[in-house]
């Protein structure tokens, strides 16, 4: 079962949709936008998702914190069955790309246009979804929409979120017009299948069309605090010193190492940043007194995550003994790896051998909607290949072969799974 | 000779001084104050200088950056002999000591009352200063009032220094009736001796009553940037990062290793410090893409200075070779060592050893007024012990009965040079 889809209906609905929010520049290769939930350019970003679906003849669900619904009952299915669902989500991150999250939305309806204009007959209803907020780039919390409706977050918890200017989330949906009241539950769906750009390098390296992730990776998020003493750099020799700075070079050095070692030994996949570092007082003539640093820990599996983890402790350990300094680690983050759906990811691989594109396993370094929809049903992540892995970024790109090409592999992947 | 000074009187005027933007602490030992340039605090202090100035028999000069001058001619002097003088400054850091500062203006004072109250007779008149914004916490230049009056600044350009609110020097010190009209010319005065507090632990491991400075080191000031490449800190794997915080990491211990080095090797009081630290994009799961360092380099000696910045070069270029980043620094600010004048060192010495007191020679790693004024003529530098070297801290300390003592090789060696 091979199932064509419409390339240049693809592109056309991702192109209307880039405008939405679109940065202005000069350089061709920055194609970027910015498109914060609640903002009028997300306003019509939804919008002309609404009418998508209604011109294609989808029923149109919205419900508390506007997550997007659109399902497509074929005659050919039973419409009490438990759908299978597809998509990602509408916004961005600040000067962001144009296929992180749309490709995924837009996708999973063409998909259920390909799926409308083929001679298949799912049994079951197909539901194109679209997630509130997956970015966290307006009211803090990535994953937003996916874990209210996976039960992960309250509802009244999330509407209270605010963003900068001190708007509530609920507030700012009402008024673009998306605070709606249906129920959107993906514990009923049968299956549910996000296609994402991949924002790494393995599928452009593998010339592959797509990948099927075996695992989203589990992720930490650890903070330290280093405490020296500040005090004059000029007056202060270098033996008197407590230099928190210099501390946390070391501890940055070691988190580094630690999970080069976990990557060289146990698991080629595990990363470990320091992604941030706030120096006080932060003087060119004051040395250091103090230093906080956050830690990002991901991996497949849990046991080199801890790895790093204790690695990072032990430093800190060892710059209490060597350094003099006073340290705290906390870990205020920790979500165990995801394993995806076996029988999706059979159907991804199945789909793309029919349509003739590779398809390769990859795990995901990146969280993303079907981790959380992972907790209440079956869910499988495909990955569209990146350009040169550039992501968060208006230089992101996915070639439009390329965009087709995974959407081919999840069209089918979804007519499968819908007709099962 | 041997010049008493009167303990009491001196403690009296440190204590009141204190009191003018003092910070409200439970804790005993944090007696901080924060006296910025043109505030309230700032005014409050000026006016009681002033009245002491004139209860003392000094007469009052105040030039157009606010510096102010109390000239004591007594019998004995020519009037229009060159003065000696001393003095240092009233303005403070934010949340700064009480003693940084005031205790060399008002040891100046307590020394000409010394010398009036003996059966010395001075040959000069005797001159004590307070230069305005010494710490450039507020209108960003430190040494500004003696940059002015030794004419390394315009007075035009500190006039138009702005503070945080955008009013201006001149606005600032007009409003508080500080913007005089006189001429204060260090050019002019025979001789400048500053006392302040070390903010090191070099007398107080020596149990010494008082320190008398060699030289005053050369500061550098260089800025490195260290460019990588922002990427998911998830979605990049190990091997595919440049990591800009990695490689400042490395920069910032290859910057400690230096200096520890020269000091090992070469000269004792080099000091070289990584103070700030910026971070692009700063936030915990995205790799660093973009690392700004604040480097302060410092010794006696322009050789071991060199010795640390060009390790900071060469560092920056084997990370550039071994870690892809790019890289860039510049210098701009740079300072040579100033040494101070044998005759008046000899001076201090020889008051110390008069008053049965313990002076040690050593160096300032941290600029003064004297290094400006030294630029004009001859110029020193005492200090007094500051317990365990805090400074720019509210719990800076030094003993009453220390601040007594280095006020009598003060007044000595004033009333020695005064007496030339």
């Amino acid at each position: 079962m091979d199932l064509p889809v419409d390339a240049d209906r693809l592109r056309e609905d991702m192109g209307a949709n880039a405008a939405f929010g679109r940065i202005a520049d000069d350089d061709p290769e920055k194609r970027g936008r910015t498109n914060l939930t609640g903002t009028e350019a997300n306003r019509a970003a939804r919008d002309r998702l609404v009418e998508r679906f209604e011109d294609a003849g989808l029923a149109v669900a919205v419900d508390a914190v506007g997550n997007l619904v659109g399902t497509w009952t074929p005659d050919s299915a039973d419409p009490d069955a438990a759908p299978v669902a597809s998509g990602s989500h509408l916004d961005s991150v600040p000067e962001g790309g144009i296929f992180d999250g749309p490709l995924g939305v837009y996708a999973a309806l063409e998909s259920v246009r390909a799926m409308r204009d083929s001679d298949i007959e799912p049994t079951r209803p197909v539901a194109v979804v679209s997630f509130t907020e997956e970015e966290g780039a307006t009211f803090g919390d990535g994953l937003l929409g996916s874990s209210v409706a996976t039960g992960v977050t309250a509802p009244d918890e999330a509407l209270a979120l605010e963003n900068d200017a001190g708007e509530t989330l609920g507030e700012a949906l009402g008024r673009i017009g998306y605070r709606g009241d249906d129920a959107i539950d993906p514990a009923s769906w049968s299956a549910f299948c996000e296609l994402h750009v991949e924002q790494d390098t393995a599928l452009e390296e593998a010339g592959a069309d797509a990948g099927v992730v075996t695992t989203i990776t589990g992720i930490t998020h650890c903070e330290a605090a280093i405490e020296g003493e500040a005090n004059h750099a000029g007056a202060t020799a270098m033996d008197d010193r407590t230099d928190a700075l210099a501390a946390a070079s070391e501890f940055v050095l070691d988190v580094e190492a630690a999970a080069n070692e976990v990557v060289a030994t146990e698991s080629e996949s595990a990363v470990g940043t320091v992604g941030s570092l706030s120096v006080s007082p932060n003087a060119t003539n004051v040395v250091p007194g103090r230093v906080e640093a956050g830690v990002d820990v991901r991996d497949v599996n849990t046991e080199s995550m801890e790895a790093i983890v204790s690695a990072a402790r032990d430093s800190l350990a060892r710059l209490e003994r060597e350094r003099g300094v006073e340290t705290t680690f906390e870990r205020p983050f920790d979500v165990a790896p995801t394993p995806m759906s076996d029988r999706l990811r059979d159907a991804a691989h199945d789909a793309a051998d029919a349509a003739g594109l590779t398809a390769i396993d990859l795990h995901s370094g990146a969280a993303h909607d079907a981790m959380r929809v992972a907790r209440v049903t079956d869910a499988s992540l495909l990955f569209a290949p990146s350009r040169d892995g550039i992501s968060h970024n208006p230089r992101e790109w996915t070639d439009w072969a390329d965009c087709a090409a995974a959407t081919e592999v999840l069209a089918g992947a979804l007519a499968r799974v819908a007709s099962e």
